[in-house]
């Protein structure tokens, strides 16, 4: 018998917890708009069964953890459920996970995260309770936090989750003072951004990017997604031979486009699969708030609730983005060249701060080396 | 028995060269200008001594080692010994090392890196070969080379090793666009930048830095030295209430002056205990060759012979040791801030490149993490 029965069903609950955690990991890019969810059984210190929500409009973590135990021959009647979020109450796509685990009859439910979602929000727990059952919430709140990020912020604040995503050299350059942006870092850094591509919703850009690079914007090492572009238009469209718009007719294509441009301009790319989001807002800062709100709330031509944008784009919208505060995660890529020249640019362009204690702070979380270069993650420390 | 002994022999070559390269860097910041060498002596694959040059103007490595085995009881006689470097076959200021291993009858020496000190330059293996002895070169030689490269530099050139450090945002900016850059990164960066100047010959700076930060440029966390500080003046001079000038009778202090400033304008610092290097180059480029090769001489005012030179200045200073093609090693302390601005300062300035294919390259050879920061220390590739 351990000395500290209490601290020690602690330390217990956290193991489970963490492996609720990264079970439900392995959903990213495939659950959302859906929270990814994770679910361990437990009876008498011995999983029992497993599950996590793997696909959106399927399944559920605790439906699956269920099936698990009932397929190994195993009675969850009496047992410990660990789930990163709070157990639905509602009937969504799917009857609610809380109903479910009473009718498994489980003694206790440790949940990570009460859900804030307006149909929940902590009626799980209560469903719960008033069952009998003995709820333990605060659990590897801090791991599962880091997990439901996205999903946490969409549901608050109604805007996705921002990932900006750069390439520098060693001295902080993202082209040559004339302009070569070719590469900064190497195919490995290169094809690692494309795993990235392929689990976001969408990917934003601006017309500078488009005009420099021409790029494309899909992903293509594979994923769950090949997401959306959506490209900011302040004063100026693309052209139709452009990549994006040569490709709007296989891979979804936004137009994103502020009130100084006229339909007129816009009527040339009208046949050419592109759709268009129209916007009232005049400044960049203000159009970035809008068009997140559109995209968080499915307000767009597609209607489909965008949780995780990724950012790829000169440093002009990134200032945009920055301004607004609405920078989340950053996917940094340092190269090894030395570039240096007062007029190579760097990744953050206009406004910037002027004073530190102004600037957006964020944590590193992950640190990998590709190839020659090293990509930094980093997430805001408030998000 | 191995089943294929030449390769096995290979093997274990290179595993007690390491060892020796692992005692050698234990002499960093106390050998300089000498090289570091490390040695360990092995009879019939047991090590029965070790040593490595400790303190300039003291024993060798190979003499410490022999040293080791009498200590021991063990006969060096029929044993192989292993050295990073070349032994020496002058009398410098101790015997020449080839002539402790002939005296103590080893039968094989390995060697890492020949040296290329005109001195020595393959003299050290002719005279082992003459007594008979069995030399190998070539074993460890990629890391042993890194080991000696600001050594090899030096007698190879004329002139130091230059490390390059700077402390940039997350987006690779110095300071905000209104100049406010303390602190960009975190105490932890700060500590281990003392640490890297307390084991440097000397530090690198420019006037900008000095009007700015007014910085002190002395190692306060410890270690084998305190450098000597080395102000590049092409316009301006520092005041007599300076930092570095208040603090030039404790630590020396050498002013670069070129040929713009008149003796009038220094006359000012003459009492200070500070001193003049006078240089005749006009264009910055120039001045830091020139510089660089009296330090490396010990053309200066003390004589001594610089090997390795920190640099902690501006990106003024910096765009001219990278436009003359003078780093060789950066330590990029990356900090986790957003500032953006296109008037933030980036670390390296004028002239920079105009074409990728033109940057200088490196590579990374340590990812370490400081507090809320990362290092990432790079080595010029063709050094």
């Amino acid at each position: 018998m351990p000395e500290a029965p209490q601290e020690s069903e602690l330390v217990t609950d956290e193991h489970w917890m963490d492996q609720a955690i990264e079970l439900a990991w392995r959903g990213q890019g495939y659950v959302e708009p859906n929270p990814m969810v994770g679910c361990v059984i437990v009876r008498d210190g011995r999983l029992i069964g497993q599950g996590y929500h793997q696909v959106f409009g399927e399944a559920h973590a605790e439906v699956n953890a269920l099936a698990d135990c009932q397929r190994a021959g195993e009675d969850a009647a009496g047992a410990t459920a660990y789930v990163t979020l709070e157990p639905c109450c509602h009937h969504g796509k799917t009857p609610p996970c809380a109903d479910a685990l009473v009718a498994a009859q489980v003694k206790r439910v440790v949940v990570a995260v009460v859900d804030p979602f307006d149909a929940v929000d902590g009626g799980g727990v209560s469903r719960l309770r008033d069952a009998g059952i003995d709820v333990v919430t605060g659990i590897g709140t801090v791991k599962a936090t880091q997990l439901l990020a996205p999903y946490l912020k969409r549901v608050r604040t109604g805007k996705p989750w921002v990932i900006a995503k750069w390439a520098m050299s060693m001295d902080g350059r993202i082209a040559t003072s004339t302009g070569e942006s070719q590469w900064i870092t190497g195919p490995e850094s290169r094809k690692e951004v494309h795993r990235l591509r392929g689990r976001v919703d969408a990917i934003a850009t601006g017309m500078g990017t488009v005009q420099v690079d021409d790029p494309s914007l899909t992903a293509r090492e594979g994923g769950p997604r090949q997401p959306t572009r959506v490209v900011f238009l302040r004063s100026r469209c693309p052209g139709i031979d452009s990549q994006l718009v040569r490709t709007a007719s296989q891979v979804p294509t936004w137009l994103a486009v502020g009130p100084a441009i006229s339909d007129c301009d816009l009527a040339l790319l009208a046949d050419h699969d592109v759709e268009f989001m129209r916007c009232r807002s005049a400044g960049q800062t203000e159009m970035v708030d809008e068009v997140l709100a559109r995209l968080g709330a499915g307000d767009n031509p597609s209607g489909q609730i965008i949780t995780n944008l990724m950012l790829e784009c000169g440093g002009g919208l990134l200032g945009s983005f920055a301004a607004a505060g609405q920078i989340d995660e950053a996917h940094v890529y340092i190269g090894s060249k030395l570039i240096g020249g007062l007029a190579a640019p760097g990744p953050v362009g206009d406004p910037g701060v002027a004073l530190l204690a102004d600037a957006l702070g964020f944590e590193i979380t992950d640190v990998s080396q590709f190839g020659a270069d090293v990509r930094l993650i980093y997430r805001r420390l408030d998000s």
